[in-house]
C-alpha cells in the first residue's frame, strides 16, 4: 500500500490520443500534472498536458528522462513495446501493472485467462496454419471469426468465416500472423461494464451501457442498458472478478454479449465475455455527463493511490461517437443540447474518432 | 454576427488563475486550443493550456504576438490595464467587450449603470474626502460600507462604518483612493445568478445559487437557493437585463441580496443587486457537476460565437471552497463522495483559494 500522491505530483501517460487527453484533463481537475509520452507530433493530449515528450518508443534516453520526471506511469493503449515498458518499470511504478497489459495484448492469452477464472467466453482455438484452421473449424463450426492474436482494434485484423469455403481467404487476411478462431456468439445485444479498482483493492463499477457498433467501430452507447437486475448484477460481478484476478489498479472495460438462448456452458440470458480493455474505454465516455466522477477521474484516482470516487449515475445518457466526417454536423450538434467532447484532431479521416457527444435523456432510471 | 470559430481555433485568455485554468479545460472539451497570457510564472492555467505567454502587462511585443496567435481574446479577471487592452483590441476581438470591463472595474460606474437600467441597488454616494464622507453618511446613514472604487475583491479595500465615529478610520483605510459609500442592506440571504449571452443575443441562465461568505470570501454555494418562484424569475430577468444593456458576450455573475422587508425603493422580498462580475464566477462553480454544460463552457461557447449549451440543472449541488489549509482535508475529501476541483497551486497561503468541491445532494428539486 502506497500513500496517495499529493496534488502537484506528475502522472506519466503513455500515448497521446484522445484517451490520454481525457486522462490529462481528469488529472488536472485533481490538481495533478500530466506528462504525456507520444511518438507522434501534435497529438491530442499535448494540447492539455503540462508537459509532452515527443519521442519514439525505442528512445531509451527519452524514456528514462520521462520516467524520472513523473511519480507514476499509466497508459492509454495496450500496444506499447515491451522494451519501452522495461525501461520505465526499472524507474517508476506502472499502473495498471504489466500483467493487465500482457493478458489483453494477446487474444489467446485473454480468452485462456477469462476461461481460467470461470467466465463464459465464445469457443476458441489457436490457429497457426491451414491445417490448424480446418481442425478448429471442424470443432467450433461456422460461422466463426478468425482474428489476429495481437494488435487488433476497431474491427481490424478480423475475418468472418461464414462457411468452411471462406477459410483460405480468412487465413490470408491474417498475413501469416498467429491467429485465433472464435465461435460466433448469437447475441441479443452487447453491453459493457466499466469498473475501477483502487490500490487498496476496492472496486467501483459504473452502470452497464448498451453498445451499438457499425463497421466494427463503436457508434453509440446507451445507459442504462436493457438488462434484468440479475444481469446487471452479473455484469458487475464479472468485472470485479477480472479486476481482482489481474490485481488490476485503474479502470478496465469489459464487453459482454447478452445471449438469448443457451449456448454451450451458458444459461439462457447469460453473459459471455467478448473482450476486455485494461484501461478507460470508449463505451465509458457517457460517464463524463452521467456521473459525478467519470471513468477518467476514477482511473487517475486509482493509479495515484487515491480513494475511488462516487460513480453513481445521476442521469440517463446516450453517447454517440463522431467518426470521420460526422464532425461536419458540428454546428447543429453544438445547438442540439448535447455535451460535446472534441479531441483536437486537425485532420478528418474516414473511420477516425474525432470526438463524441453525450445527451442526457432523463434523470437516472433504476 | 460572426461565424462560429471552428475546432482547432485558439482562444486567448488574459489571466492564468483558476478561472483561466477552468476556461482552458472547457475550451479543450470543445476541441479548441487555449493560449494563456499571464505575468506570473507557474500559473494554474499554464498546466492545462496548449500555450502560455508569461510576460508583463506592459510588454507590447508579447501582447502583439499573443493577439496575433489567437482568434479571439477573453479574460478571467477585471483588472487588466487599459493600455494592454488597447494593444490587443487593435488586432483581435475582445469578448466580452471593454464596456463590460469598464462598468465593473469601478464601483461608482457599476452602481450608476445598474440604477440607470432600473435595477434596485443599495443607496450609494461617491466619496473623495472627509467632508464628502460626512455628507454621504448624513444622507445614507450608518451602518454603511466604505469601499475603494477600484481593485476590490474578496472583501479587500472595504471598511465598515457602524457609527459616524468610524468615519476617520474607514477613510484612512482607503489610502487616499477614490471611494464609494454604500448603505448597508439588511438582507435575509445572498444569492447569485450566473447567466450567459451569446453573440446572437440569446441568453441562458443557470438556476440561482445561495451564497455563504466568511471573512468576505465565498465559502459555500447551495443550489437551488431558497427563493420563491417569483424571486427566481426576477433574478433571471435581472441578469438578462444587465447582459442586454451591456451587449455582453460571455458569462456574467450577478450577486443579489434578498431583502426581508421593504427598503427604500424595494418591495418586500425584493432583490437588490449587490455587484456584478462580468465573467465566470466562483458562485457558478457548482455548474460543473450540476448541469450538462457548465459556466466555463457557456463562456467559451459565447466568446467563440457558438450557440449556447443546455445549462439545465440535473442535480442539487453544494459547492464548498477550499481556502488555505482547507486543502489539508484532502484525503478525507477525496474519500467523501465529493467531486474535487483543485487548481494546481503549489503554495498554500491563508485566504488563498486552492480548490473547491461539489457535492450532489440529490436529483434536481424544482
Amino acid at each position: 500500500m502506497t500513500d496517495p500522491l499529493p496534488p502537484g505530483s506528475t502522472v506519466g501517460i503513455l500515448g497521446g490520443g484522445q484517451l490520454g487527453r481525457m486522462l490529462a484533463l481528469a488529472a488536472a481537475r485533481l490538481g495533478l500534472r500530466a506528462h504525456v509520452y507520444e511518438p507522434g507530433a501534435g497529438c491530442p493530449a499535448a494540447q492539455v498536458a503540462a508537459r509532452t515528450t515527443c519521442a519514439p518508443w525505442d528512445d531509451v534516453q527519452a524514456l528514462r528522462a520521462f520516467a524520472q520526471g513523473v511519480e507514476v506511469v499509466t497508459w492509454e493503449f495496450e500496444n506499447i513495446p515491451t522494451a519501452a515498458l522495461d525501461v520505465i518499470e526499472s524507474l517508476r511504478p506502472i499502473r495498471p501493472s504489466r500483467r493487465s497489459l500482457e493478458v489483453s495484448q494477446e487474444r489467446l492469452a485473454e480468452k485462456t485467462f477469462l476461461q481460467g477464472i470461470g467466465l463464459a467466453v465464445a469457443p476458441f482455438a489457436p490457429v497457426e496454419d491451414r491445417a490448424g484452421l480446418d481442425a478448429a473449424l471442424a470443432r467450433i463450426g461456422a460461422p466463426a471469426i478468425l482474428k489476429t492474436r495481437r494488435l487488433g482494434y476497431d474491427g481490424k485484423g478480423q475475418a468472418r468465416i461464414m462457411a468452411p469455403d471462406d477459410a483460405g481467404a480468412a487465413l490470408a487476411a491474417m498475413g501469416g500472423r498467429p491467429a485465433i478462431l472464435e465461435g460466433f456468439v448469437a447475441f441479443e445485444r452487447e453491453v459493457s461494464v466499466i469498473a475501477a479498482r483502487g490500490i487498496d483493492g476496492s472496486v467501483a463499477a459504473f452502470d452497464p451501457g448498451e453498445n451499438l457498433h457499425e463497421d466494427g467501430i463503436l457508434r453509440r452507447t446507451t445507459v442504462p442498458a436493457r438488462l434484468s437486475a440479475a444481469q446487471t448484477s452479473d455484469a458487475v460481478l464479472i468485472a470485479a472478478r477480472i479486476l481482482g484476478a489481474l490485481d488490476h489498479v485503474g479502470v478496465l472495460g469489459v464487453e459482454l454479449f447478452v445471449t438469448p438462448g443457451a449456448p454451450p456452458g451458458a444459461l439462457p440470458g447469460a453473459l459471455i465475455v467478448n473482450e476486455i480493455a485494461p484501461r478507460v474505454h470508449n463505451s465509458g465516455h457517457w460517464t463524463q455527463n452521467g456521473c459525478l466522477i467519470d471513468q477518467f477521474e476514477q482511473h487517475i484516482r486509482a493509479v495515484c493511490g487515491w480513494p475511488l470516487g462516487d460513480g453513481t449515475r445521476h442521469s440517463d445518457v446516450e453517447m454517440e461517437n463522431l467518426i470521420g466526417h460526422d464532425i461536419d454536423r458540428l454546428p447543429a450538434l453544438a445547438a442540439s443540447g448535447a455535451a460535446l467532447h472534441l479531441y483536437g484532431k486537425a485532420e478528418v479521416r474516414p473511420g477516425r474518432k474525432m470526438g463524441h457527444v453525450n445527451r442526457i435523456t432523463g434523470p437516472a432510471a433504476r
